[in-house]
């Protein structure tokens, strides 16, 4: 089949590999029929984490079931299925509590939790962008899609990774109806938080952003641009907000911030989450950090540390959530949002285009080219 | 009357001031029979605060009401009654929500909310270490206690401030029966966090410090006592749970965490946590941490910031709630076990010493002299 | 001034009364420009209950401070004010955990909890259909508006009950986004639990009426209607659920339900609401239903007792939560909707009228006429 | 092997049977070496129910594995486990969410959710009272335990039913440190309420039962016995909290309670817990209820229809949970607590026999003989 593999840095290609196929009685077998490139997809891309050349990328996959193992019990050849990014078994103690985020089964390294799709130090997993998906305990994995599904898979796809992560971190945060939100980030995961702290009542939402496509995007679906490069994103918050500072803040862009002069501080967002969010307001903090990143500037930041505003983070009261999502928690809801008609995440596509562009797709898109927003794949 | 009045850094008497009066005609006049020094004081005593010379500390009070003002409608004269350290409206935005520690209304200035008797920046209360107080907003303020209070004043008085603060840092850790919680800090506050967690029905307690009588004491509460002077509390908190870390942490030391060579580090105990707590676990910080701090050492700390381990925390995905206790949250919960029977916090009580012997006290006190863990004052 | 006597069983008049005046120096005076007439104050009006004759009706007010008591501290002459139907103080030990629908001090009845303004059994406040209105405990019961709420009065009038109530049902039923909701009953509380739905982001909001005004109404606003006259609703319900049934309930109608052939029956609605929610589900019930009912047809109901299908709702694992609405709870943040312009509760709204024409309208809203949906009052 | 059949109503035998097999990959196979009678046993015992002649009884199972299918991962040869008794896959819709107790593949029947060992309506899965137990869904089923399990299996097995079971309705109930609750029943579910409630730090727990042994089991473990055939036991909760009802109850009865003079009324114990729990209390209904009971005196009840006092249920604002007892989500940190020493519910056990002695003590328990509390079987 042809996948998307990493070569190493900044090289990824279309490539022939061998099919994938059922190695566990539980296992099932996808055909692809649309998968997204994600904003995680670049820290890999770029070389800033330790993934194994020769690869298959990708981690948002939808497709349809063309092999069972013998264990499956619920999933059948012929459904349409979604699958959360994080791989999980079911049944390790995270899993049973719900932190699917974190499988101590799916990840064979004993110091790591969590195993993912075509993920650096995320178990052994195959990539989606690929012709073909080996979805290890299918069973527990795959959320099957309702008959619309067809008309609707750049929708339904979202479901993957970025529309519940972004709501996860509306989750985290408190978000109730009425409240104040700001989200840092307009990228696609930040435009998920924003669309999902609407469609939760609240009152204000604001975005903060720089690039004049995300904040226009932000915009149109009803919340606050809020652009960093014009003036102090904290002062702007505070004006939309009495100068009380908003209820809950959703964090979505994690160690890679740059200002606007296009450096990169880890403890950017951070620190101005904790001066634009209210007294006992709540923050969920969804864009990634690590606790090692060889290629960062400065010491620090290589080891995963920031200066943080401590002082003023205690005496605000506040509270902060944070880690990858496990997805399982709100897949099924939100799919029966988008079935509903209530939700349309789709509205965050820039780009849609078949396997074999992906390459150049993500050279686009770790350009952060104007409108290079969310790329799908149709392999 | 009597009162415990701070001069200036290390320099407290006890001295006579004008007698308290109704201000308002919803203050209640309370005869203190019982209060503490709590470890807070000593931030203001050591003259690392902008506390004003000539006023009275102490925010733990417990005694009779001996008059009410006109428009009080609930506390009569004669009742026993303790406050919470916080002062509050009841009826601002932040008191409706529970968030009595940040009254808006209880502290004129604007930018800072939260009241506090006899406390730097907390308003214009004056402090409970005196023979009579000043209790604003009675009604809401005024805690009344059963009618065995008067044999039980040592343990009823710590449910002013370190019981609840305590309790509170349990809650925010999210302790539930079975869990392992991590207490870092063996002080009046730590222990009352190993307390609550024990009442709470946690399954391993650990409390981490190096005095001897500190850890002495949470042992004989049924407490781990983990000594981090001897060897890593993070490798002896692993050693406890199996490798994992424990399911809770709760930080009751603040920024003034001192490592065993007697250094100061702002981060030292955060960062422990982080180590020591286990994949999407979570902790209540109770312990000080403050947005300036011109005495520090080093210019991070001086404007409240600390170098965290934001990679490590963020990776494993754990949340952390911070702040002071509403103690009106927990208050007549917490005096309602003491009343079963249930629960007897007066253990933490090292020293029960007449008014005129607080300045003796406070130096012991704040030279964390043996054996001097909780002084209760009988004004 | 002018007001709405109750002077016995359907039988109000527009009479001419003494002014209130400050009585305690915590009251407020308001004079009210907008107020409403509820489904509650029909089981006054049918003589259902023990109102005294010569009391002032109406408990959804909202208006202009015109003089405050000397100890009012936040409440100022000329805001525009919304308060709760609930009448509470604020700071007994009901209030302090929020729940100000059962305020002990408000009710000098020792048996019951819970004061209300105009209300059978609940406290001696006169009512709010009448030019001025005595609000005591004015801090902690008004709740200031916007200044754009002069053009928004019939919309920020419905915090004062009907809002808060459906939404509060929406809350004890667990409404999260993608659910599936069941309301019985599409009068103005319907109607309003409806909405909450939706603004919660339900994937599905059913409403279970007969009156074609009803219906339309609830269809208006995203419900699917569901007419109990042409079929079960319970099959109806299922139909729409995939058989399963819905994920959440709300009852809006009480004991007072009616069958399609207009007899009453307390039990109506919850063995229905059993039947038609899923397993595990939850259900909130703000209809009201009484512990006597002196006028009710038959033994049982008198004695407030209903034949509850209960080995069905246990076997099904539910949970339900009953009682009005502690409107407190809720009003700050649905204002704060309002004020963004993301709720508009006045849809509900089909006739306003001077206070001259409430008795004609009580007369009209108690015959069910239709399009009588609900009634507000310009004082 | 041998295993207790039912053979019809008051009729069982231990008989020897086919040695169960793996069925399916996922299959473990278990040689019991701990296991209870329960009450629920009883229902069937007594003919209730329309539970098959010829099938082996028993859901509360301990032991040690002695075989394993091709697909399981996570157990091994040699574990020694506690399972569940609800039968559960852990990966349809309600198992994701938690809901073990409803499962809907576990049950083929398309009316019902929910599996369990041994069980009418409960799916096809034989008892655990014999010597080998086939345990489907393993890895998810299976919950092991720790080494020095061999010497506490009396406390362990407990973990498979009756201790979750009464944690969980303190969990429904709502009980936090300091509250009053109030438990109905003092069999061996009703005993872990009670014990339940004490480690979850209640102040004041009551147990209502007449049955001295229970009463008097009761008040061994630091709760107050209320005799209902003394005096009302509403009287007594209410003296025993000031007259305000307990904060928290605890239904652990069900459908055939009986008054003292031996009647059995459907709706004893919810009536008189709405009565005894206080305004805006919450109550967990753990008593088994069922939707048909053929046996009973009266149509009502055949119909599994009570008569219940809604109106007071209302007008008291009160939530109530009920339903079976989802093991998984509490049996990891039971078993925790165990280890760690801090829970000892074989205080509950009267009896341990062999096996061969079953029958004579399913005569005895059913027959409520003094002292005959728990029998646990050593098969």
């Amino acid at each position: 089949m042809k996948a998307l593999i990493y070569n190493g840095p900044r090289n990824v290609t279309v490539t022939d590999v061998p099919d994938p196929r059922i190695e566990h009685p539980k296992d099932a077998l996808v055909r692809i029929t649309t998968t997204n490139i994600c904003g995680s997809d670049l820290h890999m891309y770029e070389g800033r984490t330790d993934m194994e050349a020769g690869r298959v990328l990708g981690h948002e996959p939808l497709g349809e079931v063309v092999e069972v193992g013998s264990a499956v019990e619920r999933v059948r050849v012929g459904d349409l299925v979604c699958m959360p990014f994080n791989v999980a078994c079911g049944f390790c103690k995270n899993c049973e509590r719900g932190l699917t985020n974190y499988c101590v089964i799916a990840n064979p390294d004993p110091d790591i939790a969590g195993g993912a799709y075509g993920f650096a130090d995320m178990g052994p997993w195959q990539g989606a962008q690929a012709e073909f998906l080996r979805v290890p305990w299918a069973d527990f994995n795959c959320l099957r899609l309702p008959p619309d599904a067809r008309e609707k898979e750049n929708d339904y796809v979202m479901v993957a990774d970025i529309f519940p992560t972004g709501y996860h971190s509306t989750v985290m945060a408190g978000v109730r109806p009425g409240d104040s939100v700001v989200v840092y980030g307009g990228g696609p995961v930040g435009q998920m938080a924003a669309y999902s702290a609407i469609l939760r009542s609240a009152a204000t939402v604001m975005v903060v952003d720089r690039h004049p496509d995300r904040l226009t995007l932000a915009e149109k679906i009803g919340a606050i641009p809020i652009d960093d490069s014009k003036a102090s994103p904290v002062e702007q918050v505070l004006d939309q907000t009495g100068g009380e500072g908003a209820d809950c803040g959703c964090e979505c862009v994690g160690y890679q911030a740059h200002d606007p002069e296009g450096h990169e501080h880890i403890d950017l967002t951070l620190n101005n989450l904790v001066k634009s969010v209210r007294i006992a307001g709540r923050m969920g903090v969804v864009g990634d950090f690590v606790p090692q990143d060889p290629g960062a500037a400065d010491d620090l930041s290589r080891k995963g540390e920031a200066v943080f505003d401590y002082g003023l983070f205690w005496s605000k009261g506040q509270q902060m959530g944070t880690g990858q999502c496990p997805v399982k928690r709100y897949n099924r809801k939100l799919r029966d949002l988008i079935h509903a008609g209530k939700a349309q995440p789709s509205f965050v596509v820039s780009h849609q285009l078949p396997l074999n562009e992906a390459p150049a797709a993500y050279k686009h898109f770790d350009a952060r080219e104007p409108g290079w927003t969310k790329v799908v794949l149709k392999p």
